[in-house]
């Protein structure tokens, strides 16, 4: 259910609506638009009746929600959501792009990609300090260490920092020193680390799992969301399927149809989405041109030497003819690169 | 095994080699290229020694090819190919639009869908007169009538024709009224229409099937050109995954991998791709930027009354706008859009 | 439409019926079953009247079928349908085993695997003599060569021979050579080949396509009902998924679904279904257990030697053992395996 | 690297081996074994050289290991590991059968399904009492109060009890108050999870996530195996492709490519596999039949009104039915059934 509020409804109307739902054992989720504030109700199990609410003074109307997911569906919140990060805003006019290496490595090989991803003109660095990898022998992360030297990038170059958080203490820690917080593909469903994110200031960056259909990743979303934190980036970054000329199949059409049922903003992640260096350019320009909000990009200053993605990790100077090539390109699709 | 020839080889000394290929029991590929003509040899099982070959006179190289396909292959021919239809060259410089209802209904539907499109600054006419489809009970098609609708809307317009072909009978039919004969996804490993395709004068558009790899792409390509058609247009259709909020998963990342394992031109069917009008024009933007020769696009002037496909087909206004947007992006990829 | 004579209707209540369906302009397929006939009516656009039938003399009732499949749907013949190749029944309670080389090579090795599948219990022989090959540079098969080995070995073992074909032309010769025909998964949406295979007296056998739903698996069998030969025997041979242990994933869970759909009989191939000589036995088991009709198995004299499919050939010694357990376990699952 | 000791080697000799491995910055897995015992060595980035190992005195030979998982690899073990949970053997030759409802909804449910379960001949029970739901809406199990349930009906009943753990908390409880901790499919890749449980002393059944590849899901046991728990049970329990037939499409040719790649026991879940009633029996025999070590039956004894997968629940009546035909079957493929 959606409580629509009045143009002009005072505060006071809307703590009554609140107060209401909460009496009735539901929960009431206050989401504030441009023009009105419309109110989400989670927790009933069976339809409510709008009449229980429409005749509350300063309610417009009460719609019953169709979708299974709620707070981040188009039918509750008609505008597209904006996320800051730090000084970023993402969903917006803007195309963002965030890049830096798959894995922090050591502070000199960090700080060698965060400016090289900033003299390109990068908006934010990623790079992880929490590795979840198929194998346990392989390179797990610098773990804490890794993410002070994300933090001292950040001092150098000013850019907000991303990072993959895999369980509540490394959430607790991500908060501290990072700007967002990732939830990598193999987590998209684990369930216990949404619900942690979602009771953490921080932006959450969430990607679609390997087999995730788009219902599923909303409905990950929406745990996010349902524990009170409404900023989430969704993320692509290709699924599993029969196709092997590449290391998964990049979804762009997932990319509309998350505009489609959701407000929420949607990047797209060409270097794990095809795993080959000389792909990431081809489908980062495709995912701005079919709409995304942004890209997510493995950069490396030297990969043949990184510990973990290096073949799809591109080199400085292809990152910076590849923003040169999105820049250009952005106006077209409605979009500026400024940062 | 393919054979490079000297750059100032005589006809003669090229006749010899192909004498020799022949002699020993395979089969000669002779293919021209801008400096120098390279002979592709198919036909034997085992790899044969480069130095039958290199003492030749005339001969530069013979190399040992490595991959399964041969003459679709660049390690064979280097430069990409350019394929003519009438007046339309494919992979060139040129971004071709092709654009027409999916079924040929009428005389009076066709006409007005191919004015439209031309219009719009469509470079060819496609529509299906012998349609494959799920069911025995759905329309099947005009047959020989629609292809007689299609030569009238050439005349009318200019537009070259490409129209599915579905057997030995067909393609002959195809041959015959229209400019390209188109050989659809469900028909991808029908050998013997490859085959039979192979031995027509007619260039062929060759769609992926839903669940073909590359490589049987390639090999399928590969089954024409060694018939004697080296005319071959590929075509990225979409594939079938678990995903469920579009028909099929289009699948970007095969146009680089195409670009870097084969010389022949690679489309991207954005309707039968995404099954959804609204994602056609996202989609087909990204196809562009991720570096395909042109696009297949579905349009009808009454979508809601086509016999098939009407949901994935567009409005020829929504067409109009879209060709106005790839005009735009197009030189910022290194294409043009003049027709 | 299905149309459901009384118990006792005559011959000619029936034609009468027959003629009022043909006046309407569609088509009426007479399906005798064992206690009563009942009549699919097909090639209507739009839903019938069952008034129209129901007060015809002879008729018991008239029912709208929901599915888009009709002929093959157990809404239309409830009893399971039996089909009879040579002396051989399949769709009862038999357990049926064809086994035979991928490829007919040689009369020698053709021979040499026919005594032994027999001698180990073997219903059918299967070989091919047409050869859908990926590569144009395969072995493409002996063509009529391998029919008449085929033929040779049925008189020399008596087992009835199922073969594939792949054209009007090879349909043709396999309907004169061979006992039953074999559409190959390839194929399975070759409509043409489908309608020809439609109008042959063999019974077929009907793989289903490498990414073919159950649905589009019905409707490919409907496309040879609907042109009247209803004896069609459908055959999973696995799909084509992510997983990579084996060379495609045999759905086993098809096989009920099938039985609740559908009338027709339906065989497993665990050879092309995983492509690995050890894994054949343990799903040819798993076959009876989840009840299929049968099972169809590659079985070579000297698999190293194979021209196609060698790595996935049992040996005849392997077939004899499994054989043997596929008779212990069959009565439990209430089969018989007699021959 | 695998070191293989003498058959006689003493305590000592093991202890120096252990030792030097410690020493060289390694982590050494002893793995007692019916006749000698070997010595896993993990954390090694490079390969170590043999003779390092093979001149200690009790050493029989170092060997290398190939594959990227190690403890889980039959090149490490190459008898299967037999896993205790309570008085239940899994792994030798006998075939176990698990069943329960899918969550623990009252204790009036779960008796009434314990004591059904065990009347009609089950080993062991399950009931979710931690359960990850794709929605936040959904039923999110009873936590505390159902494993308390379960302890309950283990008293009633004698059999042991697996049931899902989501995060350490949970393992700690489950660890509590059931036999064996189960880690669902959405978190086969969760890490940290993986990591708590191989820290555990109970038994772990690990389910094959949704899109793993047969390596991945070892790999995934390894992380378990590599905190040192070797009492992991493998479940294999439907992979997601395109058939929508069935939930998900249930890989049975996973079962013997397990048995040739580890010693671990491998079970199925024909009812996630599945996700239909009427298809649990046939899977459920199938998966006999295809040489799983035991099965995972959900049973309700009123599925209607089940607060989760309902449709997937087998009857009491069901149950009983599949279990005598299961009894039945065994003995001719090797395996018994007794209690």
């Amino acid at each position: 259910m959606l409580i629509v509020m009045e143009r002009d409804c005072s505060a006071e109307q809307l703590q009554k609506v609140v107060e209401k739902i909460q009496k009735m054992g539901f929960k009431a989720h206050p989401i504030p638009g441009e023009v009105r504030t419309a109110i989400g109700v989670t927790g009933n199990r069976t339809p409510l009746d709008p009449a229980e609410f429409e005749t509350l003074s300063g309610v417009e109307s009460a719609i019953a929600v169709t979708k299974p997911y709620k707070l981040v569906s188009r039918e509750v919140k008609q505008e597209d959501s904006r996320i800051c990060v730090g000084p970023v805003t993402i969903g917006g006019t803007g195309f963002v792009a965030i890049a830096g290496p798959c894995a922090v490595e050591s502070e000199k090989q960090t700080l060698e990609a965060a400016l090289a991803v900033k003299d390109a003109g990068a908006h934010m660095l990623r790079g992880g300090a929490f590795k979840p990898r198929t194998s346990p022998y392989s390179f797990q992360g610098l773990g804490l260490e890794g993410l002070k030297i994300l933090a001292l990038a950040r001092r150098e170059t000013g850019l907000p920092i991303v990072t993959e958080a895999v369980d509540d203490e490394s959430v607790g820690l991500v908060e501290e020193y990072a700007d967002m917080i990732q939830i990598g593909a193999r987590n998209m469903q684990n369930f216990q680390l949404l619900k942690r994110a979602g009771r953490s200031k921080r932006p959450v960056l969430l990607k679609r799992g390997m087999s995730a259909t788009l219902d599923e990743l909303l409905m990950s979303a929406e745990y996010i969301l349902s524990e009170g934190n409404y900023n989430v980036v969704l993320c692509e970054r290709g699924v599993r399927t029969f196709a092997d000329h590449a290391r998964n199949t990049l979804d762009l059409s997932v990319v509309p149809a998350v505009k489609k049922r959701s407000h929420l903003p949607i990047f797209v992640d060409p270097s794990h989405g095809t795993g080959i260096r000389e792909k990431v350019g081809p489908l980062a320009r495709a995912a701005l041109a079919v709409g995304a909000d942004g890209v997510i990009i493995e950069v490396h200053p030297d990969p043949d030497a990184a510990l973990s993605d290096g073949p799809q990790s591109l080199l400085p100077g292809m990152f910076a003819d590849l923003m040169r090539d999105l820049g250009r390109m952005a106006p077209l699709v409605g979009r500026a690169m400024e940062r």
